[in-house]
């Protein structure tokens, strides 16, 4: 089959064999494919869709694209985590550390923040020094020796998927389930995992539009996890209002040290503990989700999640310094804070918008060389569901720009709905799925 | 609005407003777009079809990416026939000299054959020394001189539509209305015509796969002509078997002038009376198609096409004497009879495979620079509905290329269906659409 009757069998709706999925990704990843057909052909994808087949050949054409980390000789189950992002998610950088610290190994490949969206690499690397840039070989040697390292994709590692989704990115071929698939899981099987744990962000600040989409889309990466042999389970968790308390690169940091230190019952450590919990379980580490959760809320209060976490900095090249007195870290120019214009109760804060105003304040970027302020964000005074008085403040806003608070405080205050009855809280996590129920 | 938020809100179905129709067309037209994002764009439209007017917007934007063609110093309402293409249809070569000699301004630009289907230009250079390629101002002065020109695009016409042709063909994006439509009517309205009778193709040797989308079809590109103000009809017609008994460009030559001398009642004849009498009428030289359709009889029986045909052979150009004594023409080196099996009444000649295998013969091309011979083809000396007795001649085979006779043949031999009953035939004319009924 030529290319041009691959582009047509894809856009007339039939089923690819392996071969010509394989023709598409692997000619174009070695530049034997010019953009413009790839490009249709992924628009062709995103209208006709994959069945599993189509979408579990696309996953390993593209991890064979490039190495594989091998970690057989790194004892235990080695877990990680993945989400499909959100607004101040910043769980990753609270559970690695204790999931490292109840023994299982966590080897964990980050992205950065795009859009709306923020990236666990930019917050890491808003501690001065802190490295994520390690090659595979050093990557291994830190998790053979402190259990866990955190760091981002790197050139030898599906060399297909940084192509293809370049390409998907300027072409608005982005919110394809299989091509999303394709992409999560080339990256999370080339890491040597033996299980993993997703979290299905849904509601307004997620990548996908609806629950249902969302529940689809965790359904695909489950099925293609399965078929690889690696124990894959997924929640569907709530993105409406943003995650925890702060957005922005520093002021997550500093939340996640909070945390670490002494715990919280919010919806952050809710999510946290329930993520851990299940990779614990998954690691065989604890005899049940509930056991591992249980486990993990034991290792702050006994505070070995918190030396975790400085192990981590320390042997990733950050200034613990930082860390250990964060008061050294240099301030934004302009503080503004948001206030309640009426008595009630949070109803809503729009995690969409918030994401966007905290990228117009700097803490993220549109195109991938904008360049971060780590020290801008946003922290939220209330969350859904709280009693709220007219004047009381709603947030703070940090930012060198001024330029742009102005705006950026409108903005806000409309993301923000005010009821005058209290609310019914919608649940936090939605649905666990795995083998069994999808 | 971003070239990627155009992609993203064709993609989700939403109607473009104009000025993101003509930022696409006419950024790509003139490098400022790169092919990938026009691809997908292509693509989203391919499955998100165009509103009425997205189409007239992205046919005017056509249109104007280049110059066009003022006729109106020419006296007369000028008038074109448009075929959507097929297999034997040199229905154009026939009917521009009649419908000129029916002192009918004829400015015809035409197209070149590709895959199964055959083009005008390529039948007209079978003529020794036959010019297709002239300038505008000569093309206006042909057509001020003998009434009639038929040339091929010129750089200056529509360059927009070759960019987006060209990318089309590689990302299997031809086949959709109103990409067809836009191609189609801004090439046409660029001429300087003041009306237009299409020639929509329905069956298996068609461009468009359903008589459905045929209609379809024809109706897009009559509501963009009467849109611009140009009086628009189209034909619905049969392109389940070849037009006529030749298929390849000197063979189809010598068809026409067979007909153009001695008229003929068979499929070819009854099509072209039909387009030249509706050409007639629509320039005001007839008071009916009827009527039209007896003037272009006429001007078959007095000679007048015929002289016509000569003239403008010679004006392009042409060695008319192959035309007096076409036993002077090169003869191809194989000829090959295919006889029938059995017998019976012709039941199908599937046009589609005919069309293929003379491509085979050398008489077309698969890419747009492959070399064509001008001597290759088929004769069909049966058609739909003959009686046929097992072992007559069905069609002879013309080729230099001796390798690919024996497989020719026997493609050929099974394209022809025999049915032991006599045979109803399928009407040759299946409808006629204007801007009264569609």
């Amino acid at each position: 089959m030529t290319i041009y009757e691959i582009i047509s069998k894809k856009r007339d709706g039939f089923e690819l064999n392996p071969d010509e999925i394989r023709e598409m990704v692997l000619k174009f990843s070695t530049d034997g494919l010019p953009d413009y057909q790839m490009a249709a052909w992924l628009m062709a994808v995103y209208f006709r869709g994959m069945t599993s087949a189509e979408t579990a050949v696309l996953t390993e054409t593209m991890l064979h694209s490039g190495d594989l980390i091998d970690l057989t000789d790194i004892p235990g189950i080695k877990v990680d985590k993945h989400s499909t992002g959100g607004v101040g998610d910043k769980t990753s950088i609270i559970l690695a550390p204790i999931v490292a610290a109840a023994g299982v190994p966590v080897p964990m490949i980050s992205g950065r923040g795009l859009g709306h969206t923020g990236g666990t690499l930019d917050k890491l690397e808003s501690i001065p020094g802190f490295r994520v840039n390690y090659t595979i070989p050093e990557f291994r040697q830190k998790i053979a020796k402190i259990g866990v390292c955190l760091i981002g994709q790197t050139p030898e590692i599906v060399p297909a998927d940084r192509r293809m989704y370049a390409l998907r990115d300027v072409t608005a071929t982005i919110q394809s389930i299989p091509l999303i698939t394709g992409s999560i899981m080339s990256k999370k099987l080339a890491e040597g995992i033996d299980a993993l744990i997703l979290d299905v962000k849904t509601g307004r600040g997620a990548f996908m539009p609806t629950y249902e989409r969302s529940v689809e889309l965790a359904k695909n990466l489950i099925g293609v996890g399965e078929r690889f042999g690696k124990r894959t389970a997924a929640y569907i968790t709530d993105m409406d209002q943003p995650l925890g308390n702060a957005v922005g690169n520093w002021l997550e940091i500093l939340e996640c040290m909070d945390c670490l230190r002494k715990d919280r019952d919010d919806d952050l450590m809710t999510l946290t503990h329930q993520l851990a919990g299940a990779m614990i379980y998954f690691s065989g580490k604890a005899s049940s989700v509930e056991d591992g959760i249980r486990r993990s809320k034991e290792l702050i209060a006994n505070g070995a999640a918190w030396n975790k976490f400085i192990e981590i900095v320390r042997e990733q090249n950050g200034d613990a310094s930082f860390i250990e007195n964060p008061q050294k870290y240099p301030k934004p120019t302009f503080s503004f804070q948001i206030r309640a214009g009426q008595d009630g109760f949070i109803s809503g804060i729009d995690a969409l918008e918030v994401g966007l105003v905290s990228v117009s304040l700097g803490a993220g970027r549109m195109k991938s060389d904008d360049v971060i302020d780590p020290k801008a964000g946003i922290l939220l005074h209330k969350k859904r569901g709280d009693r709220v008085s007219a004047g009381e403040p709603l947030m703070t806003i940090y930012t060198d720009n001024h330029a742009v608070t102005e705006s950026a405080a409108q903005r806000l205050l409309k993301a923000v709905t005010i009821s005058a009855e209290p609310v019914q809280l919608a649940p936090l996590i939605r649905t666990f799925l795995d083998k069994h129920n999808c």
